[in-house]
């Protein structure tokens, strides 16, 4: 019987601790805010940015989004990003993506303060090589740590595999895990026997949007599956990585939906107030 | 029998290459030039610092070595590393390691100007999330992976096995391999068997600096172990992480000295030749 790893509660524990902290903020009169740059009018932006707006509310925490044109200059965009990131008042700055075609995403995100890039976007935070205390990390990667470690997972000294290595989950989870003490097995396009890494592991997580990609003869009994992918149907199904037969044929996994994508946004705001403490640090609050 | 791979060759045609990008500055009206901070009386360091003095002159790179005292005021280090980031005649810069005791790394590699960061010591590109084409690496993970091509090695869908999860070597040289399409084992203190890895492995990068810590039972003869580690014992001789007995059960191997490290050396400078391309492309030349 498959134990299925639920994100709501890791996400409730990480709630009452972002409103504790926002809470030690207002008493030293310090009001936290965000600020999202929503550019252009892609409808999954767009409901994204507000449901952040909306669970930042709930958090005590302000919520601007700052709505551009698809054809704003990209001087002017990057002149906005570097205004929030000089502004004493805002602590924290994303930048919805996908951008509108024509703009180049790393041309923005190079300006976000780094102390204030809570979506660890800028190169100075993807894969920064301090430890994680002290830089910031993307929500997903860092919402799988959490989750796993919520449910008393050991991570050090397990044998891992990451499945799918990009910029957003992969690669900054791959050194998570490491940092954790877990040996990690990165697997990816190029991989030519995904199964024995697998078959040799606790834990899989799986980074890769195609539907069903781990089927249920690439599992077993010992091992828990952590699916971030999320894919949508024409019919408006979310489906993760791992095929619904699968599910069985594992020891434990996280659902889709229901799963990361619950831990993960909150996570971002879990980054806000970690920012904060690096701001606070640099003497920037 | 085993093959044994020096680094020589690979230095030799990396000098010419490196040659020929510096006469091609110069006929712009630009000369290289590079600084290193040396900081304290560590005998390595000091040695290591002048040795490279030496190569930048047989390669027509100006080059500086800043001598500093131990006891020197943190604050001056980092007016001193910005006055180099912010001196247009000046195009890489580098901060000799270890540092004395009291003086933090980060503190002071964190004010080298980015594009002028030609040991990829910085937060902004340690792991740059980029690829390896736009950001710099430190010099030992590409002399790795520099020798494996000159000789002829594909990395794409290979399996490897990094045994060594540093900041220096190991971290940085994952993501280059995730970046060529190798699949990556990443190995460390916190693993139980390193030698399950390896038996799965064509290639084999180990940078742990644990003398013979890879014996000939962990290895077998479709395996390249690629040794980075460097130790020295009291009588002065270099050690490296593969033991003697076992360089003749594999199917090839980097010596040591004589491998990663002829290359490493050079390695350096071809930094600081992608650094002025970046630099050019920024403006700032």
């Amino acid at each position: 019987m498959s134990i299925q790893l639920d994100g709501a509660p890791v996400a409730q524990t990480l709630r009452t601790d972002i409103r504790q902290a926002v809470s030690n903020w207002k008493s030293t009169g310090v009001q936290p805010k965000m600020v999202t740059l929503l550019v252009g009018d892609d409808k999954a932006s767009e409901l994204y940015a507000f449901q952040k707006a909306r669970w930042a509310q709930r958090l005590g925490i302000e919520f601007d989004v700052d709505r551009l044109p698809a054809d704003v200059d990209i001087a002017d965009l990057q002149g906005r990003v570097a205004n929030y990131s000089a502004d004493s008042q805002v602590h924290g700055i994303m930048v919805e993506l996908p951008l509108p075609d024509g703009i180049d995403k790393q041309a923005v995100v190079g300006h976000i303060h780094a102390l204030k890039d809570v979506d660890g976007l800028s190169p100075c935070h993807s894969f920064a090589q301090a430890s994680p205390d002290s830089a910031l990390y993307p929500a997903t990667p860092l919402a799988c740590i959490r989750l796993l470690k919520h449910y008393g997972y050991t991570l050090q000294g397990a044998d891992v595999t990451v499945v799918g290595c990009g910029q957003t989950v992969g690669l900054p989870l791959i050194h998570l895990l490491i940092a954790e003490g877990a040996t990690v097995a990165a697997c990816h396009e190029h991989t030519k026997d995904v199964r024995s890494h697998l078959r040799s592991s606790q834990i899989a997580f799986v980074a890769v949007g195609i539907p069903g990609l781990i089927k249920a003869d690439m599992v077993h009994e010992r091992l828990t599956v952590v699916d971030v992918g999320i894919s949508e149907t024409e019919s408006g199904e979310v489906l993760g990585d791992l095929d619904a037969e699968a599910t069985s044929h594992v020891q434990a996994f996280t659902p889709t939906p229901g799963g990361i994508g619950a831990v993960t946004t909150v996570q971002i705001f879990s980054n806000l107030m970690h920012a904060m403490n690096l701001q606070r640090q640099a003497g920037l609050i």
